[in-house]
């Protein structure tokens, strides 16, 4: 999901009040056994505070408002990390120290929010909340009533009750421990999630109070005063509960990744790409696929990954950040990561098994990258062959050459990096050196074994080997017996 | 499954009339979002249509019609991949344009059904069905009943339930929206599969008009005439909803594949091979196992895989087209594909990790090849070893021979391939060049790093390298300033 | 789960009997089809029996009588290789031939049972029940009761059912086809597993006949002499049937490995571990993992691994036998396997992709090894890199040492395997052969495509190389006419 905007809400959607969010991102999180921060703790690669910061920008929120706590410094500046020029909504930090309550981490938010928007309350560590859950709980809200975001939960011990009046409206939350055998029986839980008119809101918080058990002010306190004050209370009601669950343990963010990972699954599936299991890929960043692509068993992407028409992903293939263009065949065990500078693979292009290609990999059409091959930081023309073995970085390749088994551009001198051109129709030998800068001229042989330190004519063989001897009757070693 | 003959049918079983097989192939598949036909869409690596012909052939049918319509060129010259010599009948194809339902299907194959058959109605797109349970289905109908396949389905919602009377005789189908609160309690449905005598059937087609809302000609409207009729209507019922399944969308076609890994998967397990994860095997083709084959997680076998006894096979393996020997270990991230030519891994060979075998690598007894060595086209003789990073291309390896790292045949010389033989013995040392053709005499030794051209005589040591000079206290370049 | 002490026994325990083992693993095992005893057959890597010799430690027990019968000798045999110096008790062997049933098994073990114990009958391929459960077993019975392990179980069908009084007393076992309607309607199973005085044990045993319809004398008639004799009979509730869950079959076997490595990831997960898909984990042996380790999906470890703070593993990695220090990060796609030598990975190293540590590798902190490098035997200190398609075998690699793409330390003359040394800050260029023993001195350079016969000294430029030539306009082969 990139930061775009809700299609819901850029057309056709009823004019609404702005809208605020606020994350609530100060907890500890103790039961993950980690130093990193709970929210910043990664659910398909990306922090869960991103995902929900990801959240807030499909809802083109006017401002995001971050309460932060624990390791404060570290969460704020992990956001910088992934809000950018493109979020457009400015991201604010508020600090919660010491941390006294939901009700009081929104205190802390108060200040900032505008007396004329509608406040979105989210969890830093519920991820996967969809922006069109709460597109409906703000018209739920419609600007003057407290939502609620519920959900229908068959085994509610535990949590809140939703106590409704005859007519359906939200008269209470009731904890568990103080629910009536009647209200046990209900079966509606409260998220953690609500829709608020700002200025409400900030009557209410002023109101708040910690006198019960744990001595913490409780946000959920809003709803007696909306109740009291003749607000109308609305509960949106969902049955989907991946979308309001928080991550507190390892086994609750691997039960997430996993419901993530079979959303995907089923998206790409639902778009005509032919998965060998649903259950056996993950995705994590953008995963575009034109019409007839399969992906075998357990694939990794990551990041920014296309795939064109017709491709096809071998099994056990982990790739990042490319561009594969319609037809190539990825075999499988091949590993392609362009980090930011990309890899680009051509049309009709073979690449693997066993294959690697690294940052700035740039395949043209039918280029077959074969077993045990790198490359990195190079380009090869249309039709360029390494099919075994090989080695090539910063190297420009023309069309049709082939280069040999073994072959290695050797383009560090342990201080700088050096290019190595080697122009079309080249044929180069196998296990040979090519030391760079050097260029190979077009149509040239460098015949196999060469070291080749200078660069050569087009159209000549090149060859750089010692002369060939024997000695005959030779007595290799003799196993030496063990002192 | 391959084309081979039911052993139900061949001997002991009961005379019957002929079996003819009509098999619906005209389906566009809108929904599975591809440019490919529907019934060319692949399961377990094969396409849905000839799974479906391959059950035909199990039923020893005598005629086999495929209707076909969208697509109907590519999806009957696909026909001819899989069908061969061996399949046993007559594949025939009819054109159903335009389409105007399953009746109308049905009549388009009428002409070429001889009158004394029993007629087989299957599905392209439902590839599963177990020739057991058309053998069953066609002794139901024996040779003068309507038999209809139906399923016992605990959520029949949506589905054509089958009305019987209180004898138990099938009365009718009965669409879903068009059954009574009582029909719609039934849960038995119909499959879309049917056997029925062909000339009955014929003056059935005959009758079918599509005054309906979708103006279609039903092939179920064939029940009612048998009723009419007096001809007895008789259902036999399965409860394994795989077996009737169709695809229609690329969701559904996943669900059949695990579905029936799952069946292979448990079908090895009953002959005794040990897999670590039932739910991480994929089988796409026949796999053949001897007592105490072990399989780890995550494997992949197509085509035509032999396993002999006691061989072990790594994490992450991908083979297809070979024959394993007994003690043979595979170890992870191998990856072998015999193609049409076939591999061969003798019997105790060791092979991988991350070694790969193409076609026409015949391996004998006790061979090693290890990471990063790819062997194709070459014949490797007991005890020969090549345990590092290396290239055997369209060579000739003898006993005990031990190629050492990083050596390449180099078989290619830009035009045409040429052998290399490496006789007996013979010790190649590392980062040699075999310049093929060439052969390395029994016994000799090749010093490492020596690019060999011409051949060698037993025995003798050859190297083919250049002196070794030292320039005193070299500066080695510094690392430039960036500008 | 390795052979040490439980917490329960060794501090705080109340006093009790001393306890000894009889393992029941003498069956044949038909149903597994195999040749490998069933005892022997490998869950999580290792055999049954040893799962259940290692529980039997964790009791402290102070004699533990394996009875053998089918494959006795090979069953015996294998016992050597899991119980070491370490194992803090006895195993003693009792043959049981021919097989009459459970009852005569015990009998078999009766004469090495001092008198003064309580004996624990467990059986050889029912590998996964706790220690902990044991130990509430041998606390109900209490140095003077029969106490028998039970099971709660929804579907009690075909299973012997637990027959209590009014006051909660074990009465008798039923089998399911003695079983009265009201019986039958019990859902407590007997597990197989009892705690029992021996005193009275052999008395009991003494008793027994087979005059039943199996002709054989079962272990379970000693509930009727215990109500017979007025001893109590007190039942051991669990409701986990993992933990009493036999293999008599692959999908058996299949299904506890599941089980059984599920439980690893939960474990794993609780003590902080990131898994990215607690179904894709396999762990046959013992994972130690310190803060903040995260594990990527479809990997595989095995033996004693032990991961350091920050650890991250990436997918399809395949590890065994090592120890990887505090923030390395091990890419996809990397196989290490230190066997009994052991392989060290250093704080911060790279590994991967496509990267093979063999035994003994030990690599210092901040190394890096690349794609398509292989390393045994040699210690490469701080700094030291081999990033492409590079084999180092017998080495000693300097801090700092750059070592070429394709090079290769020839350590095999083909009998005797030599040592090379590389001292701090060379630089080995692309592939290059060093021809052990050897010793390339500190600060110098290989120039590449060298094959270094000689030591060189600290600070040389060496090289080894053939003169490149040129032959101007020259024409490769051209393409053969096929004949």
């Amino acid at each position: 999901m990139a930061l775009t905007s809700n299609p819901h809400l850029s057309s056709g959607a009823p004019a609404h009040a702005p809208v605020d969010v606020v994350i609530m991102a100060a907890g500890k999180g103790t039961r993950m056994r980690s130093k990193i921060p709970k929210v910043l703790q990664r659910l398909a690669g990306r922090p869960l505070l991103q995902h929900v910061v990801e959240t807030a920008a499909d809802l083109q929120a006017r401002h995001v408002v971050v309460i932060t706590g624990h390791s404060a410094m570290e969460v704020e500046a992990a956001c910088a990390d992934f809000t950018g020029a493109g979020a457009g909504f400015a991201l604010n930090f508020v600090r919660q120290v010491p941390q006294l309550g939901t009700g009081h981490a929104v205190q802390q938010a108060a200040p900032v929010l505008p007396d004329d928007g509608v406040v979105v309350v989210l969890s830093g560590d519920v991820p996967l909340t969809q922006s069109d859950t709460l597109f409906h709980l703000i018209q739920a809200c419609g600007g003057n009533k407290l939502a609620l975001l519920t959900l229908e939960q068959s085994n509610p011990a535990g949590y809140g009750r939703i106590v409704r009046d005859a007519g359906g409206a939200v008269q209470a939350i009731v904890e568990h421990k103080d629910a009536s055998e009647a209200q046990r029986a209900i079966t509606e839980i409260y998220s953690g999630i609500m829709a608020v008119p700002a200025a409400q809101l900030k009557t209410w918080l002023a109101r708040l109070d910690n006198k019960n058990a744990q001595g913490e002010y409780y946000l959920t306190d809003v709803v007696k005063f909306a109740v009291a004050d003749g607000v109308a209370v609305v509960g949106h009601k969902i049955s989907d509960p991946v979308q309001v669950a928080g991550v507190n343990s390892p086994v609750q963010l691997a039960e997430l990744e996993r419901a993530y990972q079979l959303q995907q699954a089923h998206r790409l599936m639902d778009e005509g790409v032919r998965l060998a299991d649903p259950a056996r890929i993950d995705v994590r960043g953008d995963l575009l696929c034109a019409h007839d692509v399969s992906i075998d068993v357990n694939c990794v992407f990551s990041g920014q990954v296309s795939l064109g028409e017709g491709v096809s992903i071998g099994a056990n293939c982990v790739i990042a950040n490319c561009v594969i263009e319609a037809g190539a065949v990825i075999h499988p065990f091949t590993h392609i990561d362009g980090e930011s500078l990309g890899v680009t693979v051509g049309a009709g292009a073979l690449i693997g098994p066993f294959a690697r290609l690294r940052p700035g990999a740039k395949l043209g059409a039918e280029v077959h990258i074969g077993n045990f091959v790198e490359v990195k930081n190079s380009t090869l023309a249309a039709g360029a062959k390494a099919n075994h073995l090989a080695y090539l970085g910063d190297a420009t390749v023309g069309e049709r050459v082939n280069y040999g088994a073994g072959s290695i551009t050797a383009n560090y001198d342990g201080a700088n990096k050096h290019r190595t051109v080697i122009e079309a129709d080249v044929h180069v030998g196998s296990n040979c050196v090519l030391v760079a800068p050097v260029t190979i001229g077009a149509g040239g042989t460098i015949g196999g074994g060469s070291t080749i330190t200078k660069s050569t004519e087009a159209g000549a063989l090149s060859v750089a080997r010692g002369k060939q001897v024997s000695i005959a009757n030779w007595s290799r070693p003799a196993k030496k017996p063990k002192a």
